[in-house]
């Protein structure tokens, strides 16, 4: 075993997981005051009779509900709008409940609600204002498998259009302090949406595996994760509507895969994800979804350049091969190979769409590229192999 | 793959690890504030060039440095008094750096800065008065490979004599901000101690990974421990004051073994640990050692005692086995072997006393087992089997 590299690895929220946990959120809140802004979707959760109990729960226990709803992803313009609607009120708690657009606001506004002004000068590409931290504390509640925003300490901000950008707000303390992991909320969750989550949630599993920046901790943790999505991923797409145990499996992996990126960073495909994220209205997880596949072949080519020197990081690549496929292989090639077989497989089984159906032509490489990065990628790729990606899920 | 049950899990620290990260202290520190409460053992680290240099930055770093020198296990009677010593003086940061025993006494010091009164009330054992949490901010440096106690939510604090207890003052707040882990400051460890220390962290993941509250992650993070266990016991004890790698593997192995027992519990050796270390002066670390191969051996023995409906958890045992042995095994039954040998091997080639070198007679067994549980064992031994285990190590 080769000697442990100096790494860090900060706070992970309290994490309270398993099915029909949403009843604790009630005492889970009352410990930390009697206001709580709770910020949820448009769509399906605040229709459920799940959240008639919990707002009547909520009153029984004396405890005053503010309310804030987001559609589609969060831009800065809405957090500050709430920010500065609900500062005077002294919020003791938020409580973000939905998928990883809600938890994102939800984190955001927690930590704006303690500044004054806007949170554009704080978010990473657009000015180098430092946040001091201090924040409202944050109870981060998933209802889809996919961001493991519920985890991490960054809140991703859109502002779409021929400027358009992505841009995370970043603090180690706004990793939330609770992420209560329910996984019957994710089981009305549709078909197509259930795919592209599972498919983003195994792309930051497997890039934070592959890190330059992993670490053993890192390393266990993903690979758990990695071995959930197999157990859990088709399943949850095929009958996620029943499936319980396969929507168990998928949620842990998702927050497993906001812990690793959170200590381990991404790689390529979350270094296109900001740019196609920020000009197209293509969904993360369809972003993750259609080119995992194609950039883990690019990654996998790349380091066959140099196999000897390499040869620790395609082992890693094998062995996720061995545990997502499920089979064991004799040599490392021949767990690479069962590695981008799986994931071609899976692409094509769940229907992932590709860049075209959101109007990405040829044309618009250029301007991608010019904004994409490698991240932490284990190697790193030239232009060319990154158009390569691009090209094959045109 | 089955399904998945509860789990909670508390925070963990920041985690700074890596040879030479102690010359980040005085700036984590100094985030804090500009007072700070040193706490150490009487022995070789305040003797070091190392302890010289610290005081030296945190003086430049205009830190005012107040001590506390902690001899043997910590008593309540200790902790309460210097709680009572430095209450008024607003210390900003706790810092702790030493074994097991001084990281726990600084535990207990950072817990009761900001209470009134002693700490007895709220040691577990002793009465009921429960503690709301707050505490002076934490770090925590370790300087043995052993307790994991950088990453615990418990400090144990030993009252020594025939009324003797020892008890836990325990709180989800207690587990250290900041644990600071440089295998470089346990290069100096003799090797009896790495060897006591070794055990006690090898028995802790062990114990975990089997336990009745382990939970996927704990499982990932145990075997991950348990992995870097196989890379450094046997190197740390023969060659410890220059081999750095299999130092990095053990310090590694010990403050994950402190994560997974906070987040998993313990078994029937640490059910022993308990009346053993407070009837005797016997230490922690060779209670672990000297009881983990015949504990091991009983859990084994009375799983097989009924082996379809304890498949998996022998399954466990058996996979432990293979990753201490380094060796496949083709069965659960061949498992289970390798690690009962592994076992073994290792207290006999570091000549782990047994318990009658500390005085311990038949005649003790009665009331060591009038005090001693299963605690989280995967199965439930009876009074029988729990003596044959101290018979077989008298």
């Amino acid at each position: 075993m080769t000697n442990i590299a100096h790494f860090t690895f900060a706070r992970m929220p309290e994490i309270h997981f398993g099915a029909g946990k949403l009843s604790q959120l009630p005492q889970l809140i009352a410990a930390r005051g009697t206001r709580v802004l709770l910020v949820t979707g448009s769509s399906s959760f605040v229709k459920s009779s799940r959240y008639e109990r919990l707002t009547r729960e909520l009153e029984n226990a004396g405890i005053q509900l503010f309310q804030s709803t987001v559609s589609g992803e969060p831009s800065p313009e809405f957090v500050d709008a709430v920010a500065a609607r609900f500062r005077a009120d002294t919020i003791d708690c938020v409580v973000g409940i939905g998928g990883g657009s809600v938890l994102d606001a939800g984190k955001a506004i927690s930590a704006m609600l303690r500044q004054e002004g806007s949170v554009v000068p704080y978010l990473e590409c657009v000015d180098t204002k430092k946040h001091d931290g201090k924040k409202t504390p944050y109870i981060a509640v998933p209802t889809s498998s996919g961001t493991g925003a519920e985890a991490t300490k960054n809140a991703v901000l859109s502002h779409i259009g021929a400027n358009g950008y992505k841009s995370s707000l970043r603090h180690d303390n706004f990793v939330p302090d609770i992420a209560l992991v329910d996984p019957e909320l994710t089981l009305s969750c549709p078909a197509d949406v259930t795919a592209a989550c599972g498919l983003d949630a195994l792309t930051q599993l497997l890039e934070a595996y592959v890190s330059s920046k992993a670490s053993p901790m890192t390393d266990a943790l993903a690979l758990s994760g990695l071995e959930h999505i197999t157990a859990g991923f088709i399943a949850a797409f095929e009958k996620g509507s029943h499936d319980l145990a396969a929507r168990s499996h998928m949620s842990y992996a998702a927050l497993l895969s906001g812990i690793v990126l959170a200590n381990a960073g991404l790689g390529v495909v979350h270094g296109f994800a900001g740019p196609l994220g920020g000009f197209f209205p293509i969904p993360h997880g369809v972003v993750c979804g259609t080119l995992i596949g194609a950039a883990t072949r690019a990654n996998i080519e790349a380091l066959r350049g140099d196999a000897v020197k390499h040869r620790a990081t395609l082992g890693k690549f094998a062995r996720a091969g061995s545990v997502l496929s499920g089979q064991d292989a004799s040599t490392s090639e021949a767990g690479c190979e069962l590695l981008m077989e799986t994931l071609d497989k899976w692409i094509a089984t769940t229907h992932v769409a590709r860049l075209s159906a959101y109007g990405i032509t040829p044309g618009d490489f250029p301007r991608i590229l010019d904004k994409s990065n490698n991240k932490n990628s284990p190697v790193t790729l030239d232009r060319q192999q990154m158009q390569a990606i691009l090209q094959a899920r045109l």
